[in-house]
């Protein structure tokens, strides 16, 4: 479905996963949208599916059940023992769901409002496993198809698509967490090979950089000072230029892989370069796309957080019998996530829809993308108080959300500085100090 | 515009008032839509503008013409001597925003979202005029529409929706705030006139009552022990039999009026019984379309607080000459704000969507009329430690808007009624004790 | 009793008015002491009172009983006209209320918890009634007390003590609110009257300004520009030299009278100036004592709100004749709001010991002033929703105490300011930008 | 110095270890209170020491010294691999922060002030450290202390203290966490063996379990139907009628062991039963005094996150090398955390000197366990923001204080429950439905 969806594009066509024609068969998405009419689901309680084609929620059926197929089953263990299983990524690819939006190269060419249906069925199971694959698709795919050339298109972007090639995106440094103006890793001549630079400089809280083939690193070309983008091929690199070292004992998105970037002298030969593109800029543009991803995926482990604490207060019992379920104390949790999922729903399917009338400015994604993240994690830890100490026991999935939304408030643009930014937007004056 | 837009009416088109026809030619919205192509507009920052069309576009502007020429200049005076003018709603009726999406019987016969956008325009200036028009529109228009016979509607509504004849709704009783089923006022047989209804009983909290033609009561039927509707009219109740005192020396809301309702064995003509409904289905059905209306209308006193914080922040200087819009605690208040705003309108316009498909359901109405109500609230109240101590002074107006919006959260259904309402359509539980 | 505790001072000895013998002989707090040993009371529930000595539960017991039996019955006409009767300070004044920590003339020589009781008894029914004492015993009294010559002290005191004489504080400036030392105010060599200052400039929010006799005028002096401190008397005011206009129509403290104090060239004697103090200082000095009672006084209105709260809770019956005190969400309401309460008391009598052991600092009352008023204000707006639309009626007092509050959280240091002044005291780092 | 205070306690006076004499010769403590005349100390900033006593102070800094620089080195491994050292306990007891509360039984017989600072300064370091000091101080100690025959004192009471006997507490069932009274778990007349109790039942959740020697175990007693303590010696439990299995990938307090208890018809003799107390009067008086323990320890965790976040906010620079510490966002956060660390160390003071002096109730323990533990909580969580991504660094140590507060919210009385047992003091009417 997902890539049958680009019908203009010859690429696509051709390659369209027989998986997928069978999840799309199912129509899992008709019962629902029949259901819809005059009748309120709690899982969709302001029927944001109304807003959502026919393609769409095909996509999003496509998606749902391989996540909670494939993908819910391995989540507890790979959570416990840091162990990200880079087969995913492939196993995503096959089915379509990297770089749905792209147009061409082998990807599904659909609407960015289907990508983030992808991304939130995802998310319903893991915001690690959201992580990795948003770095695939919005950031390191995303790098390539707006700012690279043809050559540099046509070469890496139907191997990412696929999850044979696996890509990362070098931008924050050690010490320039929410100013990534202020890096110091520097692109420079190489001294001695010719029609190469050499990098040279760390990047930290990569996620994926441990397993990627394709580095998309960000560095200040020294003859100029304005920061480039690089796609470094960690094949081709010497021994001792590149080391990706995984960063462990996370406390949080512990199903995801991260690690950081070493690069010293690193030879990338200059075609390697994306052209078009200068300043900061790039990874902005990146990072827009894997916000507004992100301001979906949360919705996702939110509405997961939100099935568990209601089936858990449906089920478990204190004083005289009654079920959790019916006290006022545990009823307004459960309105409140619900509500800010739903809210959260739609003001993401706005700007999704926005962005691809070309309407979308970087601003309306610092809202969502804030908005979502900090009402995500604010419902999902008020749920947890549902579980009482039963949330302890890692089986109950509440405690992980909790831990991983937080996470998704911290990047890709901490929560404040999100607020600055609108502030900005709406006064005229900047306060970042 | 407004009734033009009701080409389909023959009852409409023959009285489209002139002065609308030139509030429309001004075309305000066009200058907003071009400009929100691509552009962060503060004022609608995710751009909910673009799902309205042209037409509704056009009624929003006549409204908030209407609303910043005549309504704000008098607002001041009759919120500091709870003074309410009732040729306010003749105005309204006037240019056509009374019962605007009524089909027929001289109303404009605009869609729900139009109906919600002229709501948002008038509380834009001030709750208590937006409940005095909500009353007339919402309450008793929508009642007399849904329930009522076809001599009725052709009675009672054109004279409604012109703003000549005042109508309010009694249900409220004084012992029963969030419980109407428990209602004491009852409708009996008349013991002396055939023909005739015997009301008694006392209804408070009541917009307009006071000032008003027609009353629409909710009692019991004696014989039956359900809920009916019934029309009062106050010209034809013999003396002592209807008493409607003004509630004074309010909180809030001061610049509607508010007041009782006693019948004393108030004599009804049967006709004046609403045939098509019995039990809390009526009143239900009313309270949904006002609280629909309010979800759109706070929003609007929302987005007012924020722009006279703003226009404060941006002027008021302290400590080295900075204006107070360059600190970040005020930022942060600023931008929490317009995103709780803007995800508001866009949560309301689409249950107002889902009500003209026949898809909305009272638990949507539920959802938003909470949230939005909740966050106006909250966010008012935020903005109005910009103001430090001149929010005291009522002519920064924000302290107004604060008062006022308190009473939406609890009025037409208490804020944590709508949580356990909520709450059972999740759990399937009611919990209401 | 409250002078009589003064037992030091000869001044104090001789003016124990009867009033108080007799109030005290009731020994209302007796019958508290013992209820209280193992037993919980919802109205002190931390057993604050454990803390205070024998005296100072006379000295609350007494100005409670003055303010329940002559504060109280007056405040709702007052509220509604926005009518201060000065007759309430030679009241409060004729039984020791005033300025009652200061040592000798003719005051009670109180602990400074003791004071701090007073405050909260008085707060307990009105914030206004609170804010016109504040200003007379924190702000005119101990700017006298603490900084001027022996002639000044031993002349105004026990006129002011008495509330034969009314003081006020002007500090704030219309352009100035948070940043006094930015004020405009002047005082220079009068061009004219030898041993005479000429102060010229506007002061505004002033508390008693349209009623003192006696204004305490911070002013820059002109030879040297350091902020001095001026006891203007009104009585020897040359016309068009002193205006002190109200200002009407707030939306808060209405029970309270404010206004500005402007002057024009104003001669003021040079023996009228405060000559022990210069800069900040002085006014700061002032306003720490004031804050300090304020963090008390906050904590008797939001008693006074739960108290009213839990009355109305008990009576009021909804769904199958269950009061609301029944109802979780409300249950909650009420133990949020005594804990705050219960914490913010403990809070201030903390800094009030170390007061008068020397040992607060001004952070430390920055602290309790803010927190206390933070979640008096928080509690006393979630209280209010138990009330539901009959919020609306004055006559719950609960919308006079919500408005009050909110002014207690913006004056004498809003609330964000105390915030940076706590961030400062912790990192190091001044951030008023 | 801890046992030392126990002057009276002959036991106790032979026993004083020569760690705790050295400790307290250090005397960190005065330093502290000299310090503390008339400045500001952000990390006391009410100034709470000045409540304490010389040798409540010495044995806080004893405490404070193991603590730091025998606990605090070994937390990280622990907490990443679920491996709770029980020599803690014995280490513990050799310095006598065990039981200190009690006299007699080689306990240092301190005041309630002086064992809650020792739980403080253990939760400084982490929340399971202390939960597991609270099970045996608090639970398994107190319960034998109150209720426990004089043989039972005699054998078990010292040996408890010195940490050479590990003690745990078994009331909670997996069906019946806020409702112990439903309990499952039953003693019966022994079907065999004479003067023996057999035990029956499953308790979970259970600090230290794995580990114990003594398990202080709540069954109902079948004759009766009535709830009893009972002292379970694994030592003398035959095979199969005793399993304690620990529960593992806990998501928090990771660095405490916690198991599960399960009896199969388990032998205990007579006279291990506790003879002094029937139904929820002993459980309940054991679990108020852990609460109380735990009002004073998650203060101690709060400060430490806001100690490190401080300590973060000075030293991160982004934007033009300000660090963080400089932002108005960031000091907020701090103040925020100060105040309320302040306040809740102030209230579990109070009520600590209450229960000293018979005048403590269990609602005023409901209020300082549920408020300090919700602020605690709430307050860490906004800490860990200031910590950006690295955040998801467990070297931080924020993450898992974070983690470890949530569970503190929910045991010993999860904080709704707390909310509705104040809500029916405050009333008089129950609510748990």
């Amino acid at each position: 479905m997902l890539r049958a969806v680009a019908r203009q594009s010859p690429h696509a066509s051709r390659t369209v996963p027989s998986s997928v024609r069978a999840a799309t068969s199912v129509g899992l998405h008709k019962g629902r949208r029949a259901s819809s009419v005059a009748a309120f689901n709690w899982e969709d309680p302001l029927a944001a599916s109304e807003l959502f084609t026919e393609e769409e929620l095909a996509i999003q059926d496509t998606a749902r059940q391989y996540c909670q197929e494939r993908l819910q089953p391995r989540v507890l263990e790979a959570y416990r023992n840091e162990d990200y299983d880079r087969k995913i990524l492939l196993e995503m690819g096959e089915i379509g769901l990297l770089g749905a939006s792209i147009q061409g190269y082998e990807c599904a060419g659909a609407s960015t409002v289907a990508s983030g249906l992808i991304t939130k069925e995802v998310e319903r199971v893991d915001s690690g496993y959201r992580s990795g694959m948003s770095v695939q698709s919005s950031l390191a795919m995303t790098g390539i198809y707006e700012f690279g050339t043809q050559e540099q298109k046509d070469r890496f972007l139907p191997e990412l698509a696929k999850g044979k090639l696996l890509g990362c995106f070098g931008l924050t440094e050690p010490n320039h967490g929410s100013d990534p103006g202020s890096m110091e890793t520097v692109a420079r001549e190489h001294p001695t090979k010719k029609g190469y630079y050499a990098l040279s400089g760390t990047k930290t809280w990569i996620t994926n950089s441990p397993i990627s083939d394709l580095l998309l690193v960000w560095a200040k070309l020294e003859s100029t000072g304005k920061i480039k983008g690089f796609l470094v091929e960690r094949s081709q690199c010497p021994p001792g230029t590149l080391e990706t070292p995984a960063i462990k004992n996370k406390t949080a998105l512990r199903a995801s892989i991260t690690g950081m970037i070493q690069l010293d002298d690193c030879p990338v030969p200059v075609e390697n370069m994306l052209p078009e593109v200068e300043g900061l800029t790039g990874p902005f543009t990146c990072l827009n796309s894997a916000r507004l991803g992100i301001s979906f995926g949360v919705t996702g482990a939110l509405e997961d957080a939100l099935s568990r604490a209601r089936a858990y207060a449906l089920e478990r019992k204190q004083f005289k019998g009654n079920p959790l379920a019916k006290y006022q104390l545990i009823q307004k949790k459960l309105a409140d996530a619900a509500t800010d999922a739903a809210y959260g729903t739609l003001a993401a399917t706005q700007v999704a829809r926005l962005k691809d009338a070309g309407k979308a400015t970087p601003e309306m994604i610092s809202m969502v993308k804030r908005q979502n993240c900090d009402r995500a994690l604010a419902n999902a830890r008020v749920l947890q108080e549902v579980f009482g100490g039963n949330a302890t026991s890692d089986e109950y999935h509440i405690g992980r959300h909790v831990a991983n939304l937080f996470v998704t408030q911290t990047y890709e643009g901490q929560s404040d500085i999100h607020s600055l930014i609108l502030g900005r937007a709406i006064t005229g004056i900047q306060a970042f100090v």
